[in-house]
């Protein structure tokens, strides 16, 4: 590999970790809009998404032009098609912290749900899958990458329990199926950031032992269940 | 350009065709699944989804073989990166048609939800948007991918209406809840593949005219709505 090229990849990775804290940062004000009620910081995840959304643009052309200028192969070619993905990924989250930063400033306005739902808790785990999953592709650590592969079922069976909980909620009393709604919606949102951590863990394993593991993992859910 | 890359792209334009209408297909039928009731539709989209699974990730090890290969550039190389973008896609519509059959599967055994509700007229936009995203990549159509982004500005109005006919149905009558739940997904799901498609209008139109469109329609929406 040339020097140039290497220069450019170590540059790649930058640019990718730089776009990761955006997005993770994002995600954390949005949820801390919705626990804490703090509508000023919903409105600063939805102000700042256009800056996400610039970077996002700038490091898939700068994927291109390497691709273009020093036709990289093998690991090379494999590390800047992961770097398109995550890239895409990531942008995907920070549009997710959008919507729940949207839902935060609806519920800040409203009297505080008095319920059992323990939504903080699942947000802590959603951060930290993002977290890991942004670490595994730092320290390229598959053994991390797998343990967020794992905590996505779990989330899956939160977001199943939240929908029960508050459909309880609805049902008790009407004045409560607004903010639930919008409550679904943020647990519905959390869950989905949770799938991109596990599409960008499986990146990684991808990356570092050049296997397909997206749907292999699906496959052996499916088996496990049944 | 070498006859074998030639050949190599028209295979990756065949597949990517295949794939499509195999996400088309799922589309669809977990619509009529909703629409008429009709659960043995949603047992099929659920069990096939392992076959979109499998061609994506097939159409993936194709794009990197022909990468390394053959090292293309310019609107060879964009051909491929797009290829690889809109084949991700069609994998997630894929799983967004499970959903929505899940959804049927459940609707299906309760009695029908009377309501004013026009999700049948949803699902044919959204069908609509589908087809016509897919045509533009076929027919490298930027005026048909334009016309899908203008599209999708209404579906998200459509989905917000839903949401506001669903709270009422549910504050009128709790026995509503469950079911308007559901249907709240499936108009959910609905709204995403609508983003989906133009995710892939776009990427039709940055592979014809070699801009990135993304985030830029987004600003002229913006714009529009302010």
């Amino acid at each position: 590999m040339t020097k140039h090229l290497r220069q450019e990849l170590d540059n790649l990775k930058k640019e990718i970790f730089g776009i990761a804290s955006m997005v993770e940062n994002a995600i954390n004000k949005a949820l801390l809009a919705v626990v804490d009620r703090r509508q000023e910081l919903a409105d600063e995840v939805i102000r700042e998404d256009d800056d996400i959304d610039g970077r996002e643009v700038q490091i898939e052309e700068e994927c291109l032009k390497v691709l273009a200028l020093h036709q990289p192969v093998a690991v090379d070619l494999r590390f800047i098609v992961t770097v398109l993905k995550v890239n895409n990924d990531l942008e995907r989250m920070g549009d997710l912290a959008v919507n729940i930063a949207e839902r935060a400033a609806f519920l800040s306005a409203q009297p505080q749900l008095e319920a059992t739902v323990d939504l903080p808790a699942m947000a802590d785990r959603v951060r930290a899958m993002v977290r890991d999953s942004l670490d595994a592709l730092t320290n390229m650590d598959t053994r991390l990458a797998w343990k967020v592969i794992a905590m996505d079922d779990e989330i899956d069976d939160t977001n199943r329990k939240m929908f029960n909980v508050f459909q309880e909620l609805m049902c008790a009393d009407r004045a409560n199926i607004e903010r639930s709604v919008q409550l679904l919606s943020v647990s519905r949102h959390l869950e989905r950031i949770a799938d991109l951590a596990t599409n960008i863990s499986e990146d990684v394993i991808y990356m570092v032992e050049g296997e397909l593991v997206r749907h292999r993992t699906e496959d052996l859910q499916k088996k496990w269940r049944a």
